[in-house]
């Protein structure tokens, strides 16, 4: 544990999140994310659920000012009729990070996955919302 | 996440936990425990208190029967008042666990570092309580 | 050995298990199944039959609940009129998993070793009935 | 699978047993045998019984005869009448072994552990019995 | 050295026998064979003919019964009115082995080169005959 | 590069710095120390002076208050009249650190190196002046 | 430390000048540049700028004389009225470093991000300029 | 060093040269020749020229006698006057090497890159000669 | 295979050979020789015989002139009455090696099994006569 | 190659260099040098000859003023009358380095094999001349 560095944080998150530089993206999901199979670099977070998780990297991680949405949720499957009540707590949390650019994009959940398999990493969480993975593309820092 | 296996322990935690055999020990450190200088197999769980990642290993880890005291807290330093009240908690998470011997023995602080060298892993979490450092000797599944 | 945890299964198994996500999937192979060849994770457990493996795996594997059918059998070569009674077993171990969703598809031998190399795991035993290999998708603990 | 080979032994068990040379020694513990934390070279095979992988290793391994004991059990305790009923599995399978020397000697728990530490390898089993664990000098090929 | 294993394989060629499983294929080529550039697993065997070598092999390794021709070599170039006295070794070798189907096709060079490639391991010798080289398909052990 | 990360500090050292815990110490040396021949972690920051580092350090460890002196000089050898205004700057940086215990400690070249070897990390930077290396040991987070 | 070699290079940098033959391309990149998700080689120099880095390489590494230009700049986005300031100062560096040939291309963005994958290494510093991120091509030492 | 073996020659240069098989190649670079950009096996032999390393490789390998031309050149490029007069220098060494078929083909510098990233391996010298590249490809030892 | 380089030397063992220096030794043990457990570097020789591969040893390797003995064998056991012939075998093979000086010493069993640790590398044959293991100091080249 | 750098020199044994710090020690030992035996680090130079590489490190090693002698030559053997020429060539190159201090000591052989065990780095060339294995230590860069 570090000053300044929020303690859910591992030393390797942490790591992860120095070495990523503009433009690269991070996928928080959820306990069922299928991360092991998808990610080039897998952070597991077992025990952690993403509101906490996701404020905590919010406090070191830019977002991308550069881009149209640096935000990125999974998109309800069409015909079902669930609204996730955690993407208000993603919201909040959002616009108290202090961002200047916190918009949301929402992408089919098959896009999602290939999507998945090209950010720099994958972190995985025991989250158990529905629609609850989200993905983050980092800003710079001036 | 797996049915039966809670789901704060990660895959690598109870790959671990499966390794062990009769008399193996594992310490469970706080958030300031010098894990990474002290272990020979380090498992970080950055995030997780340890009271509630003492039920859940208890849930799959039986404790040693052939020995008095299968269980080991830090001693409080010779001279401080202190009185570490997370070790009612520990109690009483023992006695629930249904294991048949649950005595707790204490160990000074530097022998206390001496034997997690020893242990066959060294868990860390982000626990702030002080004396909250445990040692749990496995015992025989028959 | 831990409480909870079948004993046929290894520390690796398991972790396996743990690491995979919702929709990946394992391929149980039988004594002859080409394993090393075409898998990325290879888990071997020479000396054990698959029924039994398959029991303790469901025991803690959920079956996935989002696809039509998340059990797959080798189907029978044409014009070749052997009838796999391992597979009358294989019913009844699924029955009595408790699992929600246990409806079995057949795949043609080739695309089923071509279905094998995308799989996240392959575990392969001693079995000796034919046409007794078998892949089963996870799915998701709510 | 191979021709000759008994189809309980691993690859890499085999590979062990094949690197072994004169007096080199092999340990098969038990369930509860702590082989992670003892093993030079660590070969797990879970789900499988003691006599059943005694007897296909000793279809291969011979026997050291220039030792007075070549096999080598874990003494019953002092003050405990418990009485391994799996000895006499193993003299019998010694017996048939067709080995020219099966002398059995015994020792005391802890020098049992010590003297694992220096054996070539260790291989863990799920045998459940007492006094299971079984110690083998490998002998010459002539 | 054990019992029932020919004393000419190494570990690690047994092991490699065992790990492949039913249409994998082994190629074991001549002292000039372009083995390293070519093999997923390299096995050398320096020192060693072919015809010894594959009366070892075959002893261990069944061939397979569900294609055509288990066996192949490389054709003779055309124009070339070499005859390679060695393959009359290499069947006499194949009828002595107890396999039941050793049938043998021949395959021009450089498609035999390409399907080295595919194999699943290539062991390399010091045999000088020309057109020695040959592969063998894996049978199952039933 | 993160928020309230200072930027002169790499991925690696921050994870290092993560690692450690409660009384684990850190070397930060010049440019002529014999880092890779004393480290068991060494972190290399060519280009970098020790006080710029040293600052954005204290800006995230916390130094041992359980210990007399948290920080450690080299002492000057004994006859040299040399006097390191360094140390002046590190009791500035030391000072207004807000650490709570900032005491210094000296210790003879010799035990210095000796007690480098022990400690969990070296940083290398490419500082010229005299007797500037210094150590320093790891507090708590509450 | 070494004499002749400038001090800011790290021996990874230099071994990787070293490495580099005839057109190989180095990328130093600014302190937001994805780096780790783009390099074969990735050198991180955290806490130093361009400048002086520029310039202690360029007193060791030749500049490519068999291509047209060089030294590569990512090209000011269309329509942003930026001037990168930094460029004169690459210019002055270039000009003094003695190379015979220096001449500029300037590169459009993704097809920088692009070239920069196709590079030996890349080196990442904590330069904050815009549009700092430079490619140099090695020349011949004859 | 060892008899027989020139002593100019690495051991893992030697082992790279019996490793190699029929057809197989291997590029001899000059001193500003590409090579860990190129090469699959770069071996590294600073500090010595080419023509004192061929002759060294020539006692031991042997020159195709199945192709036309088991030397190649890197072609001057068109429109250079130049006359590499190290040419002359190799082959003379050729003839003295003793092989059969020494004849040269000459290659188009990119195709002649193109070709080396296909070689087995590739040796980086420090010679200095211009249009001093070759590339061998080794024979059959009968 | 090269030209002068025995064929049945691995391109490892040639390699082990020449990374030897004035004084390492080196062991050839039989078929039943303790290997991996005794050896830093082990090189197997399955299905070769010593005497073979001693000849081809010494065509390549000097003996040392600076000791009085660079040969060493295994003493017979003492009240053994054994008189292991290949004793002479490697006499005229050491005679016939045009070695300066090929005397030979003989040295207890555990005395040889403890100075095998030490030597630099251990090759293990399928050689069966007695007391055939034999132990070589390297000389100088000159 | 780079401006600056002595072209014999390999990049790995700069870095070596490079990574030592004050009163670390190289050693750079003659053809038949037990290098590979005694060293943490080995850089093998085989081809080079010691007068010529030790010129090349002068270049960029700067040897120590804080100790008597930096340089270390092996004694001749008692008894000897050799005069090894080649340390005249040494004391000249040591005079034209520039450096301070080049003063020579001498230690008896196995004094001089232990020290190399605990140098840095041990450098192999194909040097033939007797008493020709020369340790240095480095200096500092003020």
């Amino acid at each position: 544990m570090l000053k300044k560095i929020p303690q859910s944080l591992s030393p390797e998150l942490v790591k992860v999140l120095m070495e990523m530089g503009h433009s690269d993206e991070i996928v928080i999901g959820d306990g069922n994310f299928p991360g092991a199979s998808h990610a080039d670099n897998l952070v597991r977070c077992d025990g952690l659920m993403i509101p906490e998780l996701l404020e905590s990297i919010l406090e070191l991680l830019p977002l991308d000012t550069y881009t149209e949405c640096p935000v990125t949720l999974m998109e309800v499957v069409k015909g079902d009729s669930y609204k996730p009540e955690i993407w208000d707590t993603y919201k909040e949390i959002l616009i108290n990070s202090g961002e200047e650019n916190t918009k949301i994009e929402q992408l089919e959940r098959f896009a999602f996955y290939e999507r998945s398999k090209k950010a720099y990493a994958i972190v995985t969480t025991s989250e158990k919302s529905l629609y609850a993975n989200i993905i983050l593309k980092k800003g710079v820092i001036s």
